[in-house]
């Protein structure tokens, strides 16, 4: 009976280092003044000092990619999906009025390889350097048997602070304030479930693929657009206290997402008119999707929706700070959300 | 041409908010006054106020719990494996001198069962509650086309505090300082894939077979044994200064996790004699793996290791607590682990 070792079992602890190699550089450029840890040691270190707050409150969130990993898996890019998951975590605090401490990843991976995972970890500390955000530490797991080689599962947890006094939960929202909407780049990280079952199941799409609908854009191209992250332009609205609510349009779409901040008494009103990315066009026309399932399933062209009541002055700081806001409807006295208009 | 919706792409979001419901009167069980948010907004509030802290940094980590996923989706047990996850985390800021604050967590499937779901979050809740750490958040995500259907990759962060000058990182551990161990209860969350290759491909074995070596308990049972926590035992010593450096064993095993926290010069030989749990001498027999091999992959036996120039006061604190302390060997003059005997 012959031995059998680690490596047999599908576990590749030198890959491993390997990655941690490739990954060093470009997670120490995250590290700030703040980071008091090494990469290697067993936790990561954070001085929790938040200078100017009078009660600080810390604000967590994990989440994943999703399925959007399948089409990088497909297109065998993976250079975006980082980026993807940084901006989704830190448009889900910023809601709250939090801006962004530090992110820690978790990979896994049937059989690692350590390009791919160098690969990811760098988008990942890309975003996390745009966002002013420390990447603080990360577990990267082979997991043989579980995963088909080739396929990367991507999750990751953010930790940002935000004054008590400035947490923003939709509670100051009331009739008549104003939505604003901010331009999404595509699907973001949601609805990619439907999207790859209606452009490649259904419609025998690949991700090469050209289709009139999407312009120069492959049907890869389209759908691995990058997640947008929200922050540096909301910055200037929330300093100035300009801000009621916020939501992040995620699974649920619009309606499923506002309606998280909206208090007792008040609905809303969206107003449809906004430029809509063509991918949601195509999958639309090619799914037979009806509208409303569009709407639960996907974010349709708005990935930040604003609840203010200076709509003017805050469209002028959003100008400026080179972003394309458009106006998204109105809070109403109700309790549900009412659209006004076709959107795709 | 038919319609499609979400549900038809694999998607169920009807299941996903049953799994929710099912989850969040056992996530509200770990709450303490720290929390400020109520389960379902978009990011958890935790309040930043570290009482007796003169300089309070954070500590954070990211852990999966591995292929011992799969045996339990073999045994159709998901009862521990959320326990498992917890106490992993909780031991790997520990040995940095952090008590934990709070934890959040990512589930993901193929096609989500609101049972099996509530079944890893009950797991997760209740190793939270045993560690005091409030169960935050976390995301539970249904990935058709990525997971087999019954398979469940569980992983989470876990953010916890230390005062900046009772951080431990090895550095003030001497040549002949002793090393004390702590039993663990069996694999805890590591070495699962060349133990499932060794027990269920080369040797044939089920989760439910029997083996004169491992007693009473089924392969299932001496596999799937609950990672231990450390913390309540180690209070007493951490809050007395009488630690100098701790080892949480995980991958790579004694030489690998030991070396992590000797400064230079430092060297340690160990000497093996503890209990060994059996399933460890069934993996060694039935795959013929040499002994080297055995203590890279596995803990054999000692789950935590700590540094001290104070044994007898550790041991009889340890004692006091109901641990199961054992003498593990002594730091040198060197730099390199050995070994004095044989473990296994």
């Amino acid at each position: 009976m012959s031995g059998i070792d680690y490596r047999d079992s599908g576990v590749d602890i030198d890959e491993g280092l390997r990655a941690v190699n490739l990954m060093k550089k470009e997670v120490k450029k995250t590290f700030n003044d703040n980071v008091l840890s090494e990469l290697g040691h067993f936790g990561g270190l954070f001085k929790a000092d938040f200078p100017g707050m009078t009660q600080p409150v810390l604000v967590a969130s994990m989440d994943g990619v999703g399925t959007k990993l399948k089409v990088a898996s497909l297109a065998g890019d993976y250079s975006t999906v980082g980026c993807d998951l940084v901006n989704h975590c830190v448009n889900d605090i910023l809601v709250q009025g939090a801006y962004p401490l530090f992110f820690l990843d978790y990979i896994a991976c049937g059989r690692l390889d350590a390009a791919v995972a160098a690969r990811i970890v760098t988008g990942l500390a890309k975003a996390c350097s745009e966002n002013g955000c420390a990447l603080l530490g990360g577990e990267t797991a082979e997991m043989p048997g579980f995963y088909n080689a080739g396929d990367y599962d991507v999750a990751g947890t953010i930790v940002g602070s935000v004054d008590r006094n400035r947490i923003i939960d939709g509670s100051a929202v009331v009739p008549g304030h104003s939505i604003i909407g901010l331009p999404s780049s595509g699907l973001h990280t949601n609805g990619f479930s439907l999207a790859r079952a209606v452009l490649f199941e259904k419609a025998g799409l690949t991700v090469s693929d050209h289709h009139e609908i999407l312009g120069e854009d492959t049907v890869g191209e389209a759908l691995l657009k990058i997640h947008r992250s929200y922050l540096n332009q909301m910055k200037p609205l929330l300093d100035r206290e300009l801000v009621t609510g916020m939501a992040h349009i995620t699974g649920g779409g619009v309606p499923g997402n506002l309606i998280r901040i909206l208090p007792e008494g008040c609905g809303a009103v969206i107003t449809p008119g906004w430029d809509v990315p063509p991918i949601f066009r195509l999958i639309k026309k090619l799914g037979s999707i009806p509208e409303t399932e569009m709407r639960r399933a996907f974010n349709l062209g708005a990935g930040f929706l604003i609840v203010t009541s200076q709509p003017e002055k805050v469209t002028e700081l959003l100008l400026q700070a080179g972003e394309k806001p458009f106006p998204a409807g109105e809070i109403t006295n109700g309790d549900s959300i009412e659209y006004d208009g076709e959107g795709v």
